[in-house]
């Protein structure tokens, strides 16, 4: 496997990992529940700017989660289109994050211990 | 899939990303080529304790990172055991380290950023 290749394994491992993470705080944050299309809303607003989740790269994110019980969701008619199917975060996807954003920590700090130097000389 | 499945997964999935980044800096600060044991201790006493990758976990990841051409690796003789295999970065690898970190510091943001006000109720 050549650089290039090792890259976006690298990048789409870090990818796979955080999304989930980030999708569970942007619900555990929300007011009321969402569908796919306010998601990605909110997750460009609070990056300002393009997000790291694509739109279409969100849904199998969400359906995992819910597989996981850590999302719920209910499927609403809309008036201007398709069905929506509105997610929130359940107990036991909050008990979750709280997990995860441990683990998250940990994680990061070591990385970023592990980085200190790197690039200084 | 339940919730602890799904952390399980979680983990797994952060470490495996992580762990190339780690060792590829470990690498790159060295001032000399090293062995899976002087990783090991290196990562230990970078992070002050437990180490989120164990000693049994690195070889894959070094093995991975050599056929991405990232690091070399040598094999000498040892006076008190088995022979050792040495690992260097190569000058590819410190260009993939440098657009890592980029890639890095950008998921950092946009997780940290995702993660503010949550479990602050």
């Amino acid at each position: 496997m050549e650089a290039d290749k090792a890259t976006k394994k690298f990048e789409k491992e870090m990818k796979s990992g955080t999304a989930s993470l980030v999708l569970l705080s942007i619900l555990a944050k929300a007011e009321e529940p969402l569908y796919g299309y306010l998601i990605a809303r909110r997750l460009e607003t609070e990056t300002g700017g393009e997000p790291l989740i694509k739109q279409g790269a969100l849904y199998p994110v969400l359906r995992s989660l819910e597989g996981s019980s850590l999302l719920s969701s209910e499927v609403e008619a809309s008036t201007s289109g398709p069905p929506r199917r509105y997610y929130r975060i359940t107990r036991q996807g909050r008990e979750t994050l709280v997990a995860w954003k441990g683990i998250w920590d940990s994680i990061r700090n070591f990385v970023e211990v592990s980085l200190e130097g790197v690039g200084d000389e």
